[in-house]
């Protein structure tokens, strides 16, 4: 298709093409939210079979995201794109960049679960983890349905979800300092749940970027390095537009 | 300028954004090499002013990247390039998410040599980290080269480069869990090497990943999810066709 055809014809098919690229999008965070919670039982059933299986699977979500990237590509040679549709194409190609990288996290926690079922496990020790696991699951979920949604106030509300994972990963740190050093003998069996603790930590910060690119889809307002209070503010705008029914969205 | 006018005038301003775009990048790699520089000093003085100020600049890699990203959107609206340049142009949007996230670590490693400079200093035990460090530093530099030169063999060389780096970094690990055994007073203050050894290891995967984006830029081959066997076997291939005069650079 040639530029010269630019028209009702053509923008039907890029939407089709861009609607087509989401639903992937949205299946491969499928993907991601799945070797998540595997990755979490695997911890919380102490199974290092499951926790194994998390990295043989990785490869799914790598072939997703090489493929999504294609698709990307494709669409803007052919379809040379508006400003707010390049926006998107953009966004996705961000998007999955951090899915990916979401992926590569639950791997490790994987690998890390089936390190740890075949030692010792105190019982109520991975309670603490697990919560902040659920924390972060909970913004992947949000992220891909804020995604899913074009829907920037879920969108914006990772960002403060983010601020508790954060607290809740303080003081699984600090309580994992306590009990090194009230037991030195469980030491490389903390540092190993310090590791985890840190790469569903992460997780949280991949899912707040994807947040962010879903305002940045939405809006064409880059959020990314604004800090917290300057993205209160931002909803707080947001909020205020639309109970003046100005919203521009 | 319209679709309809490509042609050799089109071409040469396209490539002279693009020139100008790369540019902003090394730019911006050089500021990054900066802050790591500055981090892995205020370890290695004990100078916690130092640490902070990485901290504090940390805004400048963020403003780059933002301009960069709008930059590379401007042009693929305006120029509606080729496959050959929009893949530069993706593989641009792509160095530079990697580029802010090494800045990200390096402004942590400088919260944490900040930290550490108030406590008492074991003189050699940093030199292993201040190892890594080195070793992640070229990384990075090598990986700003490849960029720069559009080379493929050097970009290749960063994916050993980081497996000796994991290496590094398995050993400091074992160390820091042999010393905080020895002794559990020592725990809080090891735990944050480890942290900053953590940031180190991080760093390099982000410059390898710089690495792979050339490899794809030069040669269209995506290589990020083929393994260090696959990345072997391209190599030796791309040295066999050199050797045959076949190249196709």
């Amino acid at each position: 298709m040639e530029p010269q055809s630019l028209g009702p014809h053509y923008s039907r098919q890029f939407d089709e093409e861009i609607e087509r690229t989401r639903a992937q999008v949205l299946e491969m965070g499928g993907l991601v939210e799945e070797q998540l919670r595997r990755a979490l039982r695997a911890l919380a059933k102490g199974d290092s079979e499951l926790g194994d299986q998390v990295a043989q699977y990785d490869y799914r979500i790598n072939q997703f995201e090489v493929l999504i990237d294609e698709e990307c590509s494709r669409m803007i040679a052919r379809r040379q794109p508006t400003a707010g549709d390049l926006r998107q194409i953009m966004m996705i190609i961000k998007t999955i960049t951090d899915l990916e990288r979401i992926g590569d996290e639950a791997e490790k926690v994987g690998l890390l679960a089936a390190k740890l079922a075949v030692q010792e496990r105190p019982a109520s020790r991975y309670r603490e983890i697990r919560h902040l696991g659920d924390q972060v699951s909970d913004m992947v979920s949000s992220a891909l349905d804020a995604f899913a949604r074009r829907d920037v106030s879920t969108a914006m509300e990772i960002s403060q979800e983010d601020k508790k994972a954060d607290e809740e990963y303080e003081s699984v740190m600090r309580q994992g300092i306590t009990l090194m050093m009230e037991d030195p003998r469980s030491i490389p069996r903390v540092i190993d749940t310090l590791w985890v603790a840190k790469s569903l930590e992460r997780i949280g910060d991949h899912a707040k970027n994807i947040g962010e690119y879903v305002v940045y889809m939405v809006h064409g307002k880059d959020i990314r390095h604004i800090g917290r209070d300057g993205k209160r503010s931002y909803a707080e705008s947001l909020a205020q537009e639309a109970e003046e029914g100005q919203q521009t969205v």
